[in-house]
Order: C-alpha cells, then structure tokens, then sequence
C-alpha cells in the first residue's frame, strides 16, 4: 500500500539544502540524456559527465536534458555551481517525497509533479516523481528511473511533428506536462473500471469483500493527495507572470489547466460514488441477514405447533379418549398437514416465499 | 451506465492541437447548414463543402453556421485557415469529452457544453456535446448528432419572432445557450419524478431495490459533473469584458446566470434528499427484520412453555398421581390454553402484535 | 409535498422575455391597488385598468402599486410601455419559479423573493412568490394571491405609525421585505416546533415513523433552497449603490442583512439536528431488536433444557431405575424448577431481566 | 432545552426600531450603575433616571454605565434622545435574540454577543445578552439580569490594577469583551469534562442512553450558533478603522480575536469528537446483539441434537433392539454428554466462549 | 488523553498581559543558555540572571538565547524592560494552552507553536509549547521543559555546518521551525504505522476494539488542532513584509510553507480513512453476525423436522400401524438421517456452509 506520509527519519537534523537521496536504492546509474534542437537542427546525446551540458547552455538552440535516476547526489549537487540552481531546489529533486508545487527563481522555473502510470498488475499505480527546471532556452528533467515515458516527445521533436522545433524550453516544458496529465486520465480511466466492476458485482448481489472498498477509497485518497495539488501548480505557471513563459504558449497552459480541472472533476464523483459503495455493501448485508431469519422463523412456525400437538398425543393420561378413536391417528396427521399447509400460504401471502 | 473519467487512450502521446474525434463511429455523415440573415432578410443553405461559408463571413448580417456530426475531422481542421480558429480549439471541438468551459480569444470566442434531453427509455438523459465559436458577426455551432434541438431556434429567426433579427451574433449565442439551459431543467423535473417515485415507494414500505438508490445517486453525480462548469462558464461570459459581447445581450446573459444557478439549487437540494433516501432504506430493512424476529419470538414464546408441559406428562414415571386422574387430560389442556392466551394478552400490551 | 425543480415544460422553445403565466391556474381575476403618499396625504384606490397608474408616476408622493393575481399576463405586459420595464422582468414576475434575486436596471431595481406563511393545516407552509420593482417613487408589487399579509403596513401607512409617511419608495420596500423575513422567523419557529415534537418523541421511545424525519429534512432542504438566496439578495441591495437606495435607508437595510443571517444560521443549526435525528432513530430500532431477541433468547435458554430432560424420562428403555423410584417425578420437577431458577437469577445478574 | 429559532411572535406587524422586550417577564426592576474614572480619580454612582447620566458624557473621563433589566422599554426608548442612539440600536438591545455583531455608526460603535457561564445544574449553561454602545468617552452595557459577572473588571478599576485606568473608553471594551470570552473557554472546558464522561462510559462498555449522545451533540449545535458569530464581530472591530478605537488597544482586540478563534477550533474539533460517539455507540449496540445471539445459538446449537435423541428412544415401536438392552439407557446418557462436551469445545475453539 | 479545551480557570479575572503560568507544576528550575556567533567567533554561555543578557543585544552578532522551563514568571515578566517585549506576548509565552500563531509587532516578531515528538510509549505524542521572539539580531526561544531538541542546531552551529553562521536571526528562526515541522513528519509517519496496524488487523479478521478506532480519531483531531494553525503562521511570516525578514531567507520560508502544507495534505488524507475504517468496523460487525445467524438456522433447520418425525411415533394412539411393522424403526431412522442428508446438500448448494 502507498505511504501516506513522507519519509521523515532520513533528513531530521539535516541543515536546509542538503542534497539526500530518499527514494529506492536499487537504482541503475545515473544517465543523463541531451537533445539540442532548432527549427533546423537536432542533436542527440547521452552524457557521462553533467560538466559537457554546460556547453549547450549558452546556444541560442532548445536544450532538453534528462537524467534518469537520483541516486548520484554528488552529480545533482554540481548543478548549484553549473546552472544557478538553488540548493533547496536540488534538495527537493532527489527527495522523493515532495509535494507537487511550481517555483519561480526568477532566472528559472521549478516544477516537481507525480507521473503516473498503470503498473502492469491489476489495478496497480505507479507514481515517480518529475522534477522540471525550465530555463531560457534549457529544460532539465530529473525521473526517479529511466523509462519510454516521453519517448513520444523525443520522437516528435526528431521528427518535426507538432510546432516543438518552432518553439522554446516553454513549450517543451507544456508538452512534458501535457503528457503526464494524459496520464492522468488513464489511469483515471483504470480506475473507473475497477469502480465499475465493484459496483455491478455488488449490484448481481455477487460476493465482494468490505477491503475491496476500502482499497478503493485508499486509493482515491492517495491519486487525490498526488493529483490534487498539480491544479494549483499549473494555476501558479499561468499566473506566474514570468519572462520565461511567452504570451504564445500561455494558451497552451490554459489548455494544460482545462485538463486537470477535468481531472479534479473525475476524482470529485468518484469520491461521492465510492463513499455510496459502502452504503449500498452494508445494506447488502443486511438484507442477507433478512433472508436467513426469514428461513429460520418459517422453519420454527411450521415446526413449533406440529412438536406440540405430537407432544400432546405422547403424554400418558389414563383417560384419553383420542387415543382410542380408530381413526385418531389419521385424524391428527391430517390436521397436522393443514396447519402446515395454512402456514406456508400465509408465508406465501407475506411475501416470505 | 454514463462513463465519468474521458476516454484518454485515443490521445496518449499525440501533440497538443491533434484533431481527433473520440465519439461514437457510426455517425451519419457530416452535415452543414447555413443561416444568413438581417433585420430584412434571410438566407436558408445547406452547405456541402466548408469553404462555401467564406462568404458569408464578411458581411454585416449574422451567419450562424451548424455543423452536424464531428467525425469527418478533415473538414474541422480547415476551420483554422478558415476562420482563424486556434488548433486547440479545433481538438476540443472534436473530442466530445470535454468539460464545459469558455475561453476568449479575441477574435472569437470558444463556448463547449453539453446538451441533455430526456431521452426516449424513462429516466435515461442523451448528452451530447456542443461547441460554439461565437464571432462578431457569425456563430458556428457544432454537434454531435443531427436533431431537432434548435428548430425553434430557426423557426423564430425565419418568423422574426422575439428580437433575435435585430440583434447580433452574440444574441443568437444567448438563445442557443437558454435553449440548452431550459432543457437543463427539464431534465432535473424528469429526475424528480423519479426521486418522488422512489421517496414514494419507500415511504408506503413498497418493495424497491438498493440499487435503484445508487443508480439515482450516480445519475446526480453524472448532472453535477456536466451541469456544475456551466456556472462558471456562463459567469466567464457575463464578466469576459469582449467586444464580442454588447451591453444589450449582458442583460441576457445575467438572465442566463440566473437560470444555471438555479439548476444548481435544484441539484444541491436533490443531493440532500438522495442521501437521505438511502438511511431511509436502510432503516427500513432493519424495520423488517424487527417484525420478523417479533414473530419469531412470540411463536416461540407461545409453544416452548406448551410442548415443555405436554414433555412432563410424557415422561414414564410409574407415580404421576395426574395421569391417573380422571379429569387430568382435560386440565392440562385447559391450562395450556389459558398460558397461551395470557401470552398472547401480554405480546398484545407489548404492542407486538 | 413541494416541488424542488422549477416547471420547465410550459417555456421551452419561447423566445426570452415572452411573459408567461406558470402558476395556478384557478386565480381569482388580478386586483390592483394603489396607495399614494407624502407627509400629507395619503390617496387608496382600487384600479381596474393598469393605464389609470401612469398619472401617479410623475407625482412626488410614493405611489405603492400592489398587483394580486399574475394570470393576466396581458396587464403585466403593458409595464414595459408605462413604466418602462423590461421584458426580462416582466417574464420573471408571472414565473413564478424564480430564484430569489436582486438586480439593478439603473431607473428600478427588480427584486422577487417567496413569501413564507405558516398553513392552515398544521407543519404546511404556504409559499407565494413577491416580485417588487422599485423606482425612484414608487413601488410595485406583484402576489400570487390576493391576502392580508402586508396589512399592517396599509395601517401603517394611513395611520403615519413609524417613518413610513416621511421617508421615500426605497423605505416602502424595505418595510415589505422586512415582514415577509419577520415571517420567515415564524416559519422557523414553527419548524422547530416539529423538530422538538419529533425529538421528543424518540427521546421518551414513543412510536415514530422514519417517514416524519424524512419529511422534516425534506422542509429544511426547501426552506433552504428558498431562503438561502434571500441573503445574497439583501446584500446586493446593501452593495448596490444605487441612487434609489438613499444613505438614511441603508442602516434598515443592515438590520435586515442581520435577520437573514439569523435565519440562515437557525436553518444550519437544523441541519445539524435533522441529520442527528436520524441516526438516534436507527439507534432506538436497534435497541428493540435488542429488547426482542433478550426475549427470545431467555425464553430457549430456560425451556430448552427443561424440555430435554422431560425428553429422557419420556424414553421407552426397560431399564431406567429413575422411574420405578417413588420420589421420582416430584425429584425431576423440584430440579427442573431449580434449574429455571438458577437460569433467570443468571440473567438478572447479566441485566437481561 | 435552548430554543434555536429566535422569538418571531412578538415583533411581526411592528415598524422597525420598535423597542419591545422580548425576554422574561420576571425581572427584576431595571438597575442602573455607573463608573465615572481618569486616572485621578473614581466615582461610583446607582442611578435611578437615565438623565442623570448625561452629564458625565461631556467629561473627559471614562463613564460605564452598566443597565441591568431590560423591561424598562421606556427607560432604554430615551437613550435616543440622550445619547443619539439610533432607534434600530434599541431595538436590538431589548430583543434578547440578537446574533452576535457590531455596527459602526460612526460616534459609537455597536457591540452586542452572548455572555454564557456555567449554570447551577452540572451541564447547563447560562446565556444573556450582553449589548455594548462604545462611544469615544463612555462605555453603555446592557444586561438581562444583574449578576457578579463584571465585579473583578470594577474592582480592577478602583484598585488601579493593569492599565485600565490609563486608558479610554475602548480598552474598557475590550476587557468587557475579553471577560466575556475568557467564560467561553470556562464553558468549553465544561463541556470536555461532559464529553470526557460519556467517551469514558462508552469506552468501558457501561450503560449510556443514546439521548446523552444527542444532548451533546445539540448543546454543541446552541454554543456553536452563540459563539461563532463573535468571531466576525471582534474581526470586524479589528478592521473597523474607528476613530473610536485608538491604536494603542489595536494589540488587545488582535488578543482577543486569537481567543476567539482559539474557541471556535476547539468546537469544531468536539464536532468531530462528538459525531465520532455516535458511531461508537451504534457499534456497540451491534456487539451486545451479537453477544445475545451467541448464546441463543449455542444454546440450540447444544440441546436441539439432545432433545431429539431423547425423542427417538420416546418412540413406541415395538421392535427397537435397544430399549431391551440392559445398559441402554447409561449408554444413551453417556452418548448424550459426549456430544454436549464436544459441542462446547467446539464452541471454544470457535471463540464463541 | 489530550485535553482540548485550553485551561481557562487559572485566569479569569485577571487583567490582560497578567503572566500567569498554567502549565506542569514540578518543572525543573528556569536554565538559560545563550549562544552568540557571528562568521568568525562563538561564545556559549550559561545564564543565572537575565540582565546578562542585554549586552549581547546590542552587538552586530546573532544572539541566540533559550530558555527552559516557565514557572519563573518573574523573570520572564523582566523582558519587558529588557527586551521591550509587549505583556500581552509575556502572557501567551507562560500561557501553555496558546493557539499557534505569528505576531508582528515592528521591532520583533513574535511566534508561538507546538513542538511534537513521538513519546516513549507507542503511539503516544508529547507536546511542547515554543515561544520565539525574532528580533533584528537576536533569538529569544522558550520551552515548557529541557530538552535535546535543538541540539543539532547547536552543533551546526558550533561547526559552522550549512550556511547557518554567515546568515542572521531571521534564519536562525526558520531553522529552528524547520526543525519542527521535520519533526511533525516523524509523528505522522507514526501515526500511520499505527493506522495502517488497525487497517491490516482489520483486513485480516483479527479481533479490535471500536475503541482503537476511536483513539486513533481523536489523535488525529488533536494533532489537526495543533498543526493546522502553523500553516497560517509561516503563510504570515512570508506575507509578513517586516524588515526583520530579509530577501534572502524569504526562499527558506517558503520552502518551510511547503513542508507545513504537505502534513496538512497527509492529515486530511488520514481524515479520509480513519472515517472509512469505523465502516469497515461496523461492516465486520454485522458480518460475524451473519455467521452466528447462519450455524442457528441451520441447527433449527435440521433438528426441527427431525424432532417432529419422533414426536409423531411418540404418540400414544391405539391405533399407528406403523408401530407394530418389524422395520418400522429402521425406516424411521433412514427417513430422518435422508432428510438430514437434504439439509445438508441444500445449504452447500445455499453456501451457507
């Protein structure tokens, strides 16, 4: 199950902008890829040293460098001196507990947000988290591990689809964004699914189990705790008023903004629909229960009276007179039978049966 | 059951600004009609090729143009050298997911909503959607499906009934939108019959499933989600500061607000009532299982005490003084009908029965 | 009961601003009276053609219009030539499904609120739409139904009791809107009256029917659904700066402000109680089933293992030594009679008696 | 129980700025007090007519006049022409059922709240209006009853003891106010002592009636309405930008608010606590149904197979072998409390024991 | 258990800025330390008497003094004159029930918190209240008991680790805050390891009380009451626009607004689901009844019918045929133990088995 809260013990006494790395320790080696585009030309790289970067930092041209996995501190630290970036912005890269949120330092942008993905089990989310820091003519992306998550981007900057080569870091930085919160509604979609196949089975009266909802809730709260605060951070972008977003791309943020308010939207009616999921499971309960006391009282009321009139015609009196008759016993399974038969058409008139 | 998470597998990994249509394929094929008209005259077109409506657009009179059926994405995209739609606005036109917004564009600007009418199964709402690119002198309005929506709409500007000949683009907006609100509230009278239905069964202890309630329930969450951003949206509208936008129609537009918001009473107020609906029921099942463990219970009460007596005389003890008595049979009767009856006398002061 | 979604199906396809009737349909015929004001006089007529009212428009006295009965919409369309009124307005006036409002057309201000009275019968609250169009000079008023809710302010008047006769058409209005909200505190206490019956009623276990607080919620969800929007009502007058509002008026405005809140605050108050009530219901079910299965359960758990040794000693076995003894039969029943004992001290200690 | 709804029956039909007392009947006679101080001297005066008042209003000194008894209507009317307070004003301070606020009417300034102290009885609490008119030299407090509630504010006056005597009319205020609140916390900790007790008894499975719970829960609800409207009054003090309310006691009133909001927190964390034992309740409820039902079950489960064995060998079949057999009898007995001790033990492993 | 309600007994009565000391009464003596650096030097001292400390005010270093335990009223109620700190902010220092809370009074500010930290016993969260008093270039800190909270910070330093000596007091404040909220993530991430223990308890079926639901519930209350406010006291430290916070650790403030709002996010997500597990609760409840309902009705089921069938050949009728058949008895058993067989296969095929 995901943890809720952040991983605390690792930095407790730490002074602020210690750069520690809190994610998973079984992290391949850093890699660090660089591609380099205009309108007319694209450079593709992958680095060893993060020093060859800075080369491309001064170029008129589009700079996009990824470094997947965080592990190697010592490397993110060195951007301080390279880039300008400030300490507590590195700290916050490598720790992976960070709540998503926008930063304007003026000379650049942070931004750091969850990727999510449909794991490859079942109702299974996976979240790493993105760091962005957009500058003039450069974005650098940190992920937790390497992946094809932006592949697609890679390949339609190569290939010239869309308007990417025509722009600059903004744009890269919008059609970054744009893709995870694609995303979002996948697995948005995923989970409706899961809600959906909870709600009829509960609905066919089938078997379900009480943790089932409440995974479900579980859920919820966690995708609510990761989506919900990516709002204000796409907001803070448009808002931000900042010389590194041009008026022309604005739009695109808009759009950005649309996205995840639909988003928010999905989550919200989920909420309501989950929340009345366990309302419908314990009246499911309940109504079983009915249906067992319901065969229970039945049995008793057909059953009670018959023992008594047999216990009457056992007792050992001398003077009996029925016990004599011929025909006593015939007469008395007879009416046995029709107290029986009167019982189930009541029943049958009730509705029991 | 109405999907609440949009379809995003279509559009993974596309740019921003890729035209494709989401919705369901087997529409007709696109069709477009034209309505030019001024205080003097009107002009009735269906047009075949987008390109005809061109010159319509630079003359004084009003031009509202319908476009049919959205999967012949071909001609949708053209709209942007057409008319100088902005490729974002052309993605959202066709991707039927969208949540209802308004964005200004300056030149133009760009309303989606969804159209709900009750539809011919009792209690099912069709939801389509619907795009308006409101110009200063043309609207252009797209839908899903041909129908018979806005044929009041035409019939009125045919007539010159109301004031929509002399009145501008934005005018003819303000009518397309109050016709689509007005159906909002048809809808929600739709949505109360059933709720009354179902508060009436429920009050006169008739047998109703749970799931009716849930399916009520998801219903209301489903209007939220659709009718909610309209507030908003037509608030965009009211307070949008557009030269599009005349002082006249503002009037029209605050009657519109009004209209929505409340719609959205009404839905809050339904919220209420169905999550009442539920503790209703359930209290109610828990008030069948109280009768009918009352009926358990006096059943055995009444019996247990008799077959227990009739067991003492039953038994083979060689000195039971009563069983040689003469009158013994008829004494343990006698007295296992006055237990009876006093049983019966006490469960009718207990008010049980 | 009442009904939440206003009429949809009588106005679709109208063009806006078309004035029609929605309301009862068997009104008495519409009657208008006129009060005409200053320091001085004071002039009461009964006017049978609108037109008669015009000649009182450009006097300096306060001319209070009041129309009962909104079935003739052909009078009600006229205002817009006399008193220049727009069409919007006067379509509002005769629905009378309006959402309490408050808007400022610069030469009047419209306002159109419910008038709450307690019923005949007993928890019936009776609901009548008020539409107030307040001029410079003079006041019209537009009721459902002819009847002596503001009489007292007619003695008021013609008496010169309070400021009335000295202050202007702003102060009139003001007046009228203070007794229609000095009804709505007689229509809350006269809710809480209910909501203590019902209470007191669980608290004492007297019998009660879910149905009652299903109904108490659902006159708090209407009463709330048009009460509400009279707080944003009374603020928008108090925010208007209009030059209809003098400054010497304003401060009974605020004092009305303060009584919608109280009312609004003594509705959440409600809330809170109804959704309380509920749940001590649920409770008091359960704890009868509680009462009823002690019962039962003591019942089985004495009789049960009386019945079974009665049971053995009504068993055939040649050998069973207990049954040839004297003091056999007087044995069994003093243990049968000691196990009964020792089983109900047993539940007196475990409180079940 | 406290009444929610404000006493309505006797104002409808009056014109405002009626002065008409609305509370108890039973009063006292109205009592007038008054404290004239500089930081000279102190003069202490009990007044019987109000004129006498109005010769310390011209005085540089601070004057509090305190009025306890509000049935005096006359006595309170005059205070119009005295001190230039506006009529509303003395129909707010006689109306006993004012929502706590402040109205600035430029020369005073309007303060009226609740005072609560804890009652007599455990668990009640006492409520009266306090109403405050702060003018720039003098200080008028008006109280249903007279009672002990300020003696520590006069005695600190006359002993010179803080800065009281130093500082105007507003700093008076405010420890008016401040005393006022510091009973609101006396009250909350009353009502943890109550809410302590209930969740203590619940806890230890003792005996609770759910009408506590509910007692609770409707206390909350009264403190709630009485003390959350005090939170904007002393905001809005703060914000009021009086001339009335020097910068000096600025820091107390800033005090003051951090109270009030401290008291609020403190009720909406009980809203949490107290709707929280109601489900404990219910839960508990459940458990004890649970255990009735375990040793209904047991009990069957154990004496149903015995009593039939001892039916099979009550039959009266001729040829049953085992009748004849002389250790029958022992060997069925013995059979018999095998089973019983298996039953139990199983029941044991069962944990139903 | 934590009360919630602040002390308020202690006080009433007193005039406002009385430093009266409400917290634990068996404190060790008052223990002051004072810290001095700058980038080339510190001094650490230990101080007896406050007036030592005043010498370092007027130094250009940082001067960081700490002071353990507040029962010395006397000497904090010194600061007045020394430090010019305001009774009011004296008052809240010894007041140990304060809300968390900023105030800016020009020459210091002045801020009051919880401490929290995770106690001996499980579960358990002691709390602390922390005074600062930010000055230009001093630290004034004050703690209800001694303790090694800070300890890092004194060796950062000491060592001159992290930027701490070149930077001033403003930052020395916000690493002491920083070392508080990192400490509020350790107590949630003991928080939910205790909640995830309920949650997996009750996933598997395992025995819990409704008891620890409900403490788990009211930790969470507590800890919101407690944290909740902090976000508005670092939101104001960063609005503060004082001169005493300075361009430079405005980033650090901000950071520290992040952290606040990220255990916000973690509580409110905790809120979700401790209100979702006394579902579970209730749900398990009625599910173990169902069991115990299920093994009762069948117990009854099939004795029942059984019990009857021996009650008949019990009978003493003259006339029974079936007595006297060789292999009547024989029949008879195979008859029941069928109709036992029945039962059976009829419960599996029920899966009440």
């Amino acid at each position: 199950m995901t943890k809720l809260a952040p991983h605390a013990k690792l930095k407790i006494g730490l002074p602020p902008g210690s750069v520690v790395y809190v994610g998973k320790k079984d992290n391949r080696p850093t890699r660090i890829t660089l591609i380099d585009y205009d309108p007319q030309n694209v450079t593709e790289k992958t680095i060893t040293t993060i020093e060859d970067c800075v080369a491309f930092k001064d170029r008129k041209s589009v700079t996009w460098i990824n470094v997947d996995g965080l592990s190697d501190t010592d490397l993110i630290a060195k951007l301080d001196s390279l880039f300008g970036v400030h300490p507590l912005v590195l700290e916050d890269i490598v720790h992976t507990d960070q709540r998503p949120k926008m930063e304007d330092y003026g000379d650049y942008i942070y931004v750091v947000l969850k990727m999510l993905s449909c794991g490859a089990k079942p109702s299974e989310v996976v979240s790493e988290q993105l760091s962005l820091v957009i500058g003039s003519n450069y974005v650098l992306s940190f992920q937790e591990e390497a992946g094809d998550y932006f592949d697609n981007i890679r390949e339609r900057i190569r290939k010239d689809k869309g308007r990417v080569r025509r722009m600059g870091a903004d744009y890269l930085a919008h059609i970054l964004l744009d893709t995870i919160i694609d995303n979002y509604f996948l697995v948005m979609e995923n989970f409706e699914e899961d809600v959906t196949s909870v709600e009829d089975r509960l609905m066919t009266q089938k078997q379900i189990g009480v943790n089932e909802i409440h995974r479900l809730k579980r859920r919820l709260v966690v995708l609510r705790k990761q989506i919900a605060p990516v709002r204000e951070l796409v907001g803070g972008l448009l808002r931000a008023d900042s010389k590194l977003i041009h008026k022309a791309t604005e739009v695109y943020f808009r759009d950005l903004y649309d996205h995840i308010i639909s988003v928010m939207d999905t989550i919200e009616s989920f909420r309501d629909i989950v929340s009345g999921l366990h309302d419908i499971y314990l009246t499911s309960i309940n109504l079983k229960m009915n249906e067992i006391m319901k065969v229970l009282t039945m049995i008793s009321t057909i059953f009670m009276p018959l023992t008594f009139i047999a216990g009457i015609y056992g007792m050992n009196f001398d003077h009996m007179p029925e016990l004599r008759w011929e025909y006593g016993y015939a007469a008395i399974l007879s009416i046995m039978l029709a107290i029986a038969l009167l019982m189930l058409f009541y029943f049958k008139r009730k509705k029991w049966l």
